[in-house]
């Protein structure tokens, strides 16, 4: 049994955080994929803020984006450099405030930030999965969360909240245990990846793959493909910014000089910035992972899968009262895409409130301090079982 | 003396579409560059249609984007398998019409398609320049223009026409040379290249950069960097699409199947076209070229160079009348920075025409076929002389 399947359920706390994991699917009774694999045994990791109350009725479910993980607020201890990333947002006293409400948050299957991905061992073979690991769905993302919301003993979410492949993990739970979950945050997302959308990751991947340390996925044991994973987060990163952020935020400003290099080096600050978020990226972020995590992204169309087409169809069993939120300057999962959701939802005569929140920092602005955002959230979860 | 720097003026003339090429900055006079660098000796590629008329006042300059070729119209013999690049705009009878117009269209300084660039043989060394060809601007390029247009005895341009990095050559003309040219077509283009569009351009040469081939720009003896350049042509079409072009175009169609691959393979017809596009570029493209040619774009910024930051400052010689054009669903060079040209233009009491043509397909939709476009074309070169 190597560390990714160890299983750990005595939990780190320091403070409010706790660090624990849970392994379950154990052979002989593994996960069924929607694929038509199976996978065990998996473990996922998560982590916790604040105290599960008497009646299990205060516990909210947070699904973390692309390249997130369970570290959702606080400090691990005094050495952590910083803390978790929905800090701003997850605490006590704040908008999801842990005072009140007892938050999970799991790294998400197929991830490499301590659940079972493709950098995990495979026990048919104790190497690394690399290709021999399954390509998981949103669906199978929320199945394992579902197997530790069931270990945890709780019964019901007071709240699914999480953005862009977070909130696709939201609307997914929504339909798949609709009875289980009574409110749900789906911010800055999507009912079905776009083509673009689609394009942008297929482009990451193709990086990713074009780098020969690459070597079809094993590299485990040898150089990574570290220049093809920074490419991969560069272009991610332009897909979380905007025309209007990048203009505000760099314009055409030149990288310590005055004038132009006339050479290949970073002449203007946003190519340093590119070049900065890309180096940083492949230090904590697995490759494969990243192959793994935007297929599932790009697959996720809940009306092809469950509605035969029908968006409405989809949510024809969904119960979850819905606060939905897009970002004017988000172009990776634009507002007419939360529409998309609104409408399919009202349509099933479900209570929901739509927010469209003007922001200038594109698609990561569900990621930034916004005091509407906070307060729209916090009045939602207070009036959620109303 | 190599191919590419062999002087050719009798021309392959085939119908109207005649071939040519034009060599000049023959050491000691090599070309000053803006940059400080000097190149020569210079050839220029270049293809002209129609005739022109006794008094030279007839002459059209149409300018390419970052990808093209002097090859703009017509079929250069039977088994020419596709016309060039604008056969929908440039022909007899057509919207700029070589029954009437002596069109000239040149292959840019910098590019690899018969003009002077990385991939051309190094008078000093032999061997193909690489990284050793000095950083060009798009002034560079219109100079080289210049030089050719000086040496066909032309005194003025009826029109300078052109898309994208075309359009801005054409700006640069109206700058540069304001007494030669009469009046100007910029479509789908800028005043200034934006964080975004340099932000794409650096991830496009990371992308080539990041490919060992590459080799540091000296791979013209061995392997080339295509998986590198095929990426940096994906993300180029991404861009050159827009998220409404990319749903009406491909939507989540999936390829050749009914169902998902759970693998890697391209399900989805996006894929499948995004890899083709990156395949079927390498095979005619020098990544060397795409690195300078790039470069040259982003470096592009005509209040910085010629008005002190001051966009109305640097038109203030210009003389020529306008028409600009923008594409409503072209986020490239989207519509508010044609508004930026027009408005300076304006300050300058110069005679400017503006249209934003209603377009589903993006920045590539100047390439593609509209009545409108076509009409105003027509109109516009009817009276620019009025």
């Amino acid at each position: 049994m190597s560390e990714y399947i160890e299983h750990d359920q005595s939990g780190v706390s320091v403070g409010l955080v706790k660090k624990q994991r849970f392994t379950f699917a154990q052979p002989p009774d593994e996960l069924a994929l929607e694929s038509g694999a199976t996978l065990g045994p998996i473990t996922i990791a998560y982590e916790t803020c604040g105290e599960l109350n008497p009646d299990k009725s205060n516990a909210i479910l947070i699904c973390h984006a692309l390249t997130g993980d369970a570290h959702v607020a606080g400090y691990h201890d005094a050495d952590d450099p910083k803390p978790g990333w929905w800090d701003i947002m997850v605490g006590p006293g704040k908008g999801i405030d842990t005072d009140r409400y007892f938050v999970i948050c799991t790294n998400i299957l197929g991830s490499c930030m301590g659940s079972t991905g493709p950098c995990a061992y495979n026990p048919k073979t104790t190497d690394p999965y690399s290709l021999d690991f399954p390509v998981v769905t949103i669906g199978d993302m929320v199945n394992a969360q579902k197997a530790l919301i069931d270990h945890l003993d709780i019964p019901f979410l007071h709240a699914v909240i999480g953005g862009s492949i977070g909130g696709m993990q939201v609307l997914e739970w929504c339909v798949r245990f609709p009875e289980m979950v009574k409110s749900a945050i789906p911010l800055a997302t999507t009912i079905r990846h776009s083509a673009l959308a689609i394009a942008f990751n297929e482009v990451a991947r193709q990086a990713i793959m074009a780098d020969p340390n690459w070597n079809n996925g094993k590299y485990y044991n040898g150089p990574r493909p570290d220049l093809g994973l920074a490419v991969a987060r560069m272009i991610g990163h332009i897909t979380y910014l905007s025309d209007d952020a990048m203009r505000l935020k760099f314009g055409r400003r030149l990288q310590d000089k005055s004038d132009f290099s006339f050479n290949f080096d970073a002449d203007f600050q946003v190519e340093s910035y590119l070049r900065h978020q890309g180096k940083k990226f492949v230090e904590r972020f697995d490759a494969n992972s990243f192959l793994y995590i935007t297929k599932a992204a790009d697959y996720f169309d809940l009306g092809r899968e469950y509605g035969e087409g029908s968006d409405v169809d989809a949510f024809s069993d969904t119960l979850a009262k819905f606060l939905v939120m897009s970002f004017t300057s988000d172009w990776l999962y634009p507002t007419y895409q939360s529409r998309e959701i609104v409408k399919a939802l009202k349509k099933n005569g479900l209570d929901v409130s739509f927010c469209e929140i003007k922001a200038q920092w594109g698609h990561d602005a569900f990621l930034l301090p916004s005091d509407r955002m906070t307060t729209l959230i916090k009045g939602f979860l207070a009036h959620a079982t109303d």
